[in-house]
């Protein structure tokens, strides 16, 4: 035998510049261009390096002198952080060790996962929702924006909340035992791109936690849509939603003019705000790119839930949602508007609060500029205080091309995507409103990075909380290219771990992701308490004890009420018909951590999982004749093999 | 805003032997030993140290003076190798950059993957197979065992095969674009455990290169499985089943006495061989563990395949495949006999074959040894060379508690993994046959070291080909209890990461994993080439111009002729009718590395991604009126947002 040799580690060819010229990049950059960019002038191009590593240019390269030791997670250590991210088009939501970036959990949410039995047991598809003909409602979804629910300006550690833009639900996970626990459909709602939680409430002082979650509504329709109108984008509109956190159930929706993307809410509970591409209403790209700006749209919610308690609402279709009028044309004044649209420059995509509550970071997308509000201000429009919804902004820097998403590090610095550029840039918020006023000397941007490839969402550690610790910014890129083993076609997104602690940046390690993962956060360790072991007691189908375990027959339907304890189930067999319909309630009566129990059955498309103390069950109709082994999917046991059952299906 | 303080990684509780007292493991050994664990005594006893590293007695830690940077990829380097994983009753398969641990592909294969459409395009539908009423066959699986494809016994990086416990199929994986092109269906067969490609022909020597994949049953079941002699176990038996490689239908298959599980195929070809636990044929654990020793079984290729030439065969229920006859039974004369039943102690779990071809090690499970068995007194055996099975065993060392799978560095050690002492066990070959022969001073066991915890099974850099590294071995363990932050009662697996380099086992990395995996291979890196771009002329139905775009009505059928292209769908929107059946083919016309576009239609299940220059195409009743944004699910350029068609249904 041979023992090739092995080549260690190489560096990546350092084709970066290469690859972005001859990429998706140049056409965007060139489409961009071509299309009117708006405002991008030499200062931007200047502070955009061609080449290399962006801050070559102020003399060492810092990345050559990075502790590594500092990001490592080593045997017998724990990370730092949770991170939790939502899956994008996979459906799921993942949750990461940082810094170590491994991936410590899925959470199936809106796919099917026949690992836990998601969408097979009778419990999750009760929570996924069925057809009438039983089959599930959906077996995808595109969860975008993953947030948790806040007291007192920080996450609480009690639920996450995740949308789905594709069939337009939103679903909240218990952090507990990380599992789903609730999904809703919203009504009237096409393309519900962003979600976030309110703070606090906006009247009652006691209410110092999360009781409403924000949804966006990207993509204009006929209201309702069921065929009317449907040529006419004239009469097509997006509604923003509020849902109750406790119930899951939708508690409001306001009409308003352009559309809906991201949320952010402020630390007050007064305001949720968000912005807009598409003012135009245009159902191709060139005209929703037509205007040179659009808005960031601020919701009054106080006001809204007056209106909504005064019966100033209508209803849309079969929904029993109340609606309330927040277009333009519907709150021209100030003091008793709803809503107030604060034009910012062209197809914005992204708007964050600093976890001071005092600013909001709205991004330029196809304009160079972030456009900094102030949250006081928006207040004062409300009170008819200034003349102008312009009068809010306090800073409009010119940051650099495709400016996405912004997050903050508590110490007054900000934070940007910028996917044309990819890089993330670092700038001062202070300066950033000097300059606006007109001091030339104030120096905005500190420091950029380059990133791998196109960022889309960037986050810092505990950044979206009033407890931002200025550690960690995570850069979720959307192109990966060069920076893995190569997978084929399919390429993973890319994670890249930035220390902000210093001046510099430092670029500290690349995580791959499956894709898409859409945004995220990261949140200190000590905030999350799981549970490690159900309580039979929560389950009313529990079989609680071994002499419990029986078949009951009631005319076609046999219920099989089943045990496992390693290495075997409660009952050996058992025996059914041919066209029973059969339900199997599975109770895990082990007690030790990490003791998980799988039941499969071959050729029935039943597999799912049972952790310490849960009840699972599923209901399919035997239609097979013949021996069926059920066997334990889940290794537990030096007896793992021999765990099995069997199921007798009579002719 | 505060700056909350943020604790620095901090050291797992070293509970490790508290745990394992504590858990199933103490039940584990416990069961194993008031159910008769066969041959425990002192030595193997001794061997297993109470407490602490196991490393701890002979002086120095080693895991003190680790240097890490040997393990860690800095951003900008690649991995070495890759690992692939059969990802257990996820489903599906992953791809690991090793050292890193990094997931850089997860390949759906026997789960639907919404983040794809693995399940929902028509071509992916295909290759899993549909029921008559348009359903998937199935929905889950329980990949065990990956392995690929060799040329002159080494990887060629051509295919992966991987098995479906849950539903008797076997999957076939293009390594160039890392997707699964090939789906088969076993007949008669329930609980397909493991799996092995042959590594060359037995008789055509041109033939040095993979043209089978031998197939383990491990239920037995009456045959046919239709409803008849479900109550008379003594009428049930397994199959032994040989696929081609290339077409993917079933060649063969021969009945045998008791079960199969895991699968090894020789160097020279003519030999695969399988261990088996249960050939009690028992239906309760109980009898399953009744014999102290159980089998390890050689198949003689080359004779089965003269046998059905010379029609030397049945065939069960509906199915064409030939059968031959492998029961001991019929196989009395060793130098007619297809197939050797080497008795081996007891319900052993594993067998793999040394890089040089010479040994098989097949582990004992509940009981402490290996038995190690000569490749020419196997080929002996069956030309009449020996009197005994038991002759061709050449060494049983006791090693340790619940020894199931074992490795090879190619430098004379062997590595198993020891389920119940949470350990690997590094013992040496040759001494092995020394204390065999009844050499007492032979040194056996060289090391030992802990992993975290139970592990299942454990696998060496390019171990399973003939040009093994001797540089890692890799521990797929099922329990993670305390390794990794808390997420639930649902606790990741853990591969941990060992160099075996040197005398001592270092470990040197946890990596976790979604479960449940339960076989990898370690490739070098330089084996695997991939494509990153699709040819359009492997795609008949393909759009290969932004001209071709169109809509084509035939009836109620109508045909979306559709392509992509950053940022835009060729046409910006179609109208159907209420009821149509809608096919949309669409053809990403992009040519750029990484440039994946997404496709979306809200409400009506479909979402799927098309690679630069890939076509695929879904089907659905237009069943819903109104208006619907198909849009990119895949980020893919500043204006990826933008990037939608309008779908109108007419009433």
């Amino acid at each position: 035998m041979t023992n090739a040799k092995v080549k260690t580690e190489e560096t990546v060819v350092p084709g970066r510049r290469r690859f972005l010229a001859s990429s998706a990049v140049a056409g965007l950059a060139g489409a961009s261009l071509s299309l009117g960019l708006a405002g991008c002038n030499k200062s931007s191009e200047a502070a955009s390096p061609a080449s290399g590593a962006a801050s070559a240019a102020s003399g060492a390269d810092p990345q050559a002198s990075i502790n590594w030791e500092k990001y490592e997670v080593h045997p017998g250590k724990l990370d730092t952080y949770y991170g939790i991210s939502s899956g994008g088009h996979s459906g799921d939501v993942r949750i990461h060790g940082i810094p170590s970036g491994r991936e410590i959990r899925r959470i199936p949410v809106f796919n099917v996962d026949c690992m836990s039995g998601w969408g097979i047991t009778n419990e999750s598809r009760a929570i996924i929702g069925t057809k009438p003909n039983g089959q599930l409602n959906y077996t995808n979804g595109d969860s975008h924006h993953v947030h948790g629910s806040y007291t007192d300006g920080v996450y609480d550690g009690k639920y996450i909340f995740v949308n789905d833009k594709l069939n337009a639900r939103i679903a909240r996970v218990r952090l507990d035992t990380m599992e789903c626990d609730k999904i809703t459909q919203l009504p009237n709602v096409q393309g519900y791109h962003g979600n976030f939680p309110d703070k606090r409430d906006p009247i009652d002082e006691k209410i110092n936690y999360t009781t409403r979650v924000f949804c966006g509504m990207e993509f204009h329709i006929p209201q309702p849509n069921d065929g009317r109108d449907v040529n006419d984008p004239s009469k097509y509109f997006c509604l923003f939603t509020c849902v109750d956190t406790q119930t899951m159930e939708t508690r409001w929706q306001i009409k308003i003019d352009g559309n809906i993307d991201l949320v952010a809410t402020s630390y007050d509970g007064k305001i949720a705000c968000s912005n807009q591409y598409n003012t135009e209403n245009g159902v191709h790209y060139e005209e929703m790119m037509a205007a040179e700006r659009d808005s960031c749209v601020f919701f009054n919610v106080a006001r809204i839930e007056e209106a909504v308690k005064a019966g100033k609402f209508i209803h849309i279709g079969d929904s029993k949602v109340p609606v309330v009028d927040g277009t333009k044309a519907g709150n021209t004044d100030p003091k008793t508007a709803l809503v107030l649209y604060v034009p910012v420059p062209k197809n914005p995509h992204g708007v964050n609060i600093s976890p001071d509550g005092k600013y909001y970071a709205c991004s330029g997308k196809l304009s160079p500029t972030a456009t900094l509000i102030q949250h006081d201000l928006v207040l004062k429009w409300f009170e008819g205080g200034l003349k102008d919804p312009r009068d809010t902004v306090v800073a409009e820097p010119e940051i650099g091309l495709g400016p996405l998403h912004t997050a903050f590090d508590g110490k007054g610095f900000v934070y940007t995507t910028l996917f044309l550029d990819s890089q993330i840039v670092k700038w001062d918020l202070e300066a950033a409103k000097k300059a606006y006023q007109g001091d030339k000397n104030a120096k905005v941007v500190i420091d950029r990075i380059d990133v791998h490839y196109q960022p889309g969402h960037g986050f810092t550690s505990m950044g979206e909380t009033n407890q931002p610790d200025g550690q960690y910014f995570l850069s979720d890129n959307k192109f990966s290219k060069d920076r893995y083993l190569p997978v084929g076609p399919l390429h993973p997104d890319s994670s890249q771990l930035i220390d902000i602690t210093g001046e510099k940046m430092l670029l500290v390690a690349d995580h791959p992701a499956y894709p898409e993962p859409h945004d995220s956060i990261i949140v200190r360790r000590d905030i999350i308490k799981t549970r490690q072991i159900y309580n039979l007691d929560d389950f009313p189908l529990a079989t609680k004890s071994v002499k419990d375990n029986r078949i009951e027959r009631n005319g076609k339907k046999v219920t099989i009420h089943l045990t496992s304890q390693a290495p075997a189930y409660g009952l050996r067999e058992w025996t059914v018909k041919k066209g029973d319909e059969v339900t199997i309630i599975l109770t895990n009566l082990d007690k030790v951590e990490d003791l998980t129990h799988g039941f499969g059955i071959p050729f029935y498309n039943i597999s799912f999982v049972v952790h310490p103390q849960q009840t699972q069950s599923v209901t399919f109709i035997a239609d097979k004749p013949g021996v069926y082994w059920c066997y334990c999917l889940n290794f537990c046991h030096a007896l793992h093999l021999e765990m099995r059952s069997r199921m007798i299906v009579e002719k």
